[in-house]
């Protein structure tokens, strides 16, 4: 059963004051079932997507207010999903299984986080349960030191220095920013040069040693939605439809420094991204455009390998040739990514869906690249517990 | 696409004080896969219920622990799903849509949930976070709070005393701790009396007006598991089979104290029995036996009334009969329910699924209904937010 998008909404990304929980998944929700000129009537389930409710917000089962978005909601059935940072896409996954079940037609799926309720020593403490707590959270690990774990490994397997490292690293930091100034959803809108993303300083200071201030993506209030339906009813119901042509959830271990999977490579992205390619029987040469998981400036670095965008250990081509930018073979990230467009855990992975779709649709948020006709999202949570890869496909 | 159980696990209920959230996940699951007899291999993705882990254990993304269970696991999808007290069915619901989607053919579930790490005053207050927490938890309401507005909803609606109340969850109370006397994995084996139980005394205080110490559920760790399949596999693989007739998923309101539904009924509960007998083409006469979400005493009365085994307002009768005894007409929670057996929250769904399939298969724990065929049961997240009913029949 193909299941296609009618249907989008994305919040603001950043500190919003005015925004609780509560009112970022109500408008989300609303947006893109207005968007996809559906009523509650319409709607057969929804998945909401939520990090870290339980801590930022004092709130678990989420879930059934979403209610709320519609007086005709009522005993439509409501499942939250948690896998960290792809909570996300694990949802929008959830949702299509439940079309493809046959037990739904349309769904919702609205992925929400409120962080700045809590200060950046709580907010670290709560993205550490993410982490395999006893021997990562508990020991001191936050989510830079995992990934710090990374570029370290990184370095030593490819005998790649630090400078090296420095230098490719500062380059992603600098497309970030560059493309989230045209995203006026973007939670930054400030330009760095290069010099400075690379250069450990006053202002941009070591966080988890490799990785620098500029290394590290943001924290944010935010939220995405989607609405999804039967491809046919959707090409009967809009002019122009995203499908979802593949998706491809792979779960490897929740540890990191246990040494069970390699810190060189995203083990699990990879073969995320493979399986996904090979669903929609296409290769990453057919994908015109991604939103992938650049939780830090390393991640992303990584991911251009596991695309296949590089080959393994020289993943810096694919920045430094120009690949990844508008108007390269594969622009990366043109929304700005996690990095400078904002990582609202529980939005993120929703959020790329909705960026993938309306690049497709012609209707970008910020740069648009040319012509795209499929993209691809890559959602990662945790230190790559979990990755899950999705290719989208214009099909009308 | 029928789906059906071949395998099933459950833990010891209780203070567990040897075990942790990760042995009592990765012990079910393994039990569950050789009660099924299946490996790592064989399973196509897992679904793990889990309400409290961030705050009980500092655990989030739980879901790719699920990888420890069987070296073969690796790279299997995991998905963590989280309703409040209803996760445990919510995830089995999630794993019928794997199945019925076509994108898996054995899946895995498990429910787990340690709840004695906190003490008593962070078990409540990680509990009232499953309220909807701005207008009932920051307010001071706990869960013994929200269901004694139905204690006092339903008395008010009916015009029933304190007194005829007091009566009549006494009894329920006896019936439970009975029932779990002969279950070697209940959480407390003491009988109690009916003079005890109807009594405010110095030993059975009340916790939330009028609700005392003996219509409330246990703080537990535990956990449970599921191995399900395709019907057609199952017949294949086993000589006796259970299968999953129907699951309806109902969601209502997240607040009980706002005022949008009723306290004198379990509205959403109420309708997925409803849906839950329809999809099974079924009527509650048919159902042999149950395992209902007894979180309070005046839940299961209530309870009584959603199953259609008394008229509104006349719950008392379906106890003072017999009716729901073991050897009555409907017998229901003859494993002594959330109220003896134990209620670790994101084990509990999952729990309910094992016991009624082991009922069906003539292998109950505890109590053995005589030739039951058909088993009902019926999930509650919340003060009522979330309703999960499922109909399992032996086919086989």
């Amino acid at each position: 059963m193909s299941v296609s998008i009618i249907g989008t909404a994305h919040s603001k990304m950043g500190k919003l004051v005015d925004e609780s929980i509560y009112s970022l998944l109500v408008n989300a929700g609303r947006e893109a079932m207005k968007d996809a000129n559906v009523t509650g009537k319409d709607i057969d389930a929804v998945y909401v997507s939520n990090y870290g409710g339980p801590s930022f917000n004092k709130q678990s089962h989420l879930a059934p207010y979403a209610l709320e978005i519609d007086p005709d909601l009522r005993f439509t059935p409501c499942t939250r999903v948690e896998n960290a940072c792809a909570a996300g896409s694990n949802a929008v996954k959830e949702a299509i299984l439940a079309i493809e079940s046959g037990r739904a037609e349309t769904v919702l799926v609205v992925g929400v986080e409120k962080m700045t309720s809590l200060k950046t020593a709580g907010v670290t403490e709560t993205l550490a349960l993410a982490s395999y707590y006893p021997e990562e959270g508990a020991k001191g690990y936050t989510f830079p030191g995992l990934y710090a774990e990374y570029a370290k490994g990184y370095m030593k397997h490819y005998g790649y220095s630090v400078e090296e490292l420095y230098d490719t690293l500062g380059h992603i930091t600098v497309k970030a920013h560059k493309n989230a100034m045209s995203n006026p959803l973007a939670q930054m809108h400030v330009e760095f040069e290069h010099e400075f993303a690379k250069t450990i300083s006053d202002k941009n200071p070591l966080i988890a040693d490799p990785l620098k201030l500029s290394d590290c993506s943001l924290v944010s209030d935010g939220a995405a939605a989607l609405v999804l339906t039967k491809t046919d009813l959707a090409k009967a119901k809009k002019d122009k439809v995203v499908e979802i042509s593949s998706i491809a959830h792979v779960t490897d271990y929740l540890s990191i420094v246990e040494g069970k999977r390699a810190t060189y490579e995203l083990t699990g992205a990879k073969l995320a991204v493979k399986k996904a390619l090979e669903e929609a029987k296409l290769t990453i040469d057919d994908i015109n455009v991604a939103e992938v998981h650049d939780c830090f400036t390393i991640t992303e670095l990584l991911i251009y390998e596991a695309l296949g965008l590089a080959e393994p250990g020289k993943g810096r081509e694919a920045i430094l040739n120009g690949t990844v930018q508008v108007g390269g073979k594969l622009p990366v990230n043109p929304s700005g990514g996690l990095k400078a467009k904002g990582h609202p855990i529980g939005a993120t992975g929703v959020s790329m869906f909705v960026l993938i779709a309306r690049q497709l649709l012609g209707e970008a948020i910020g740069l648009q690249v040319e012509n795209a006709e499929r993209g691809l999202v890559l959602n990662i949570g945790g230190s790559g517990g979990t990755n899950i890869s999705s290719v989208l496909t214009r099909i009308k």
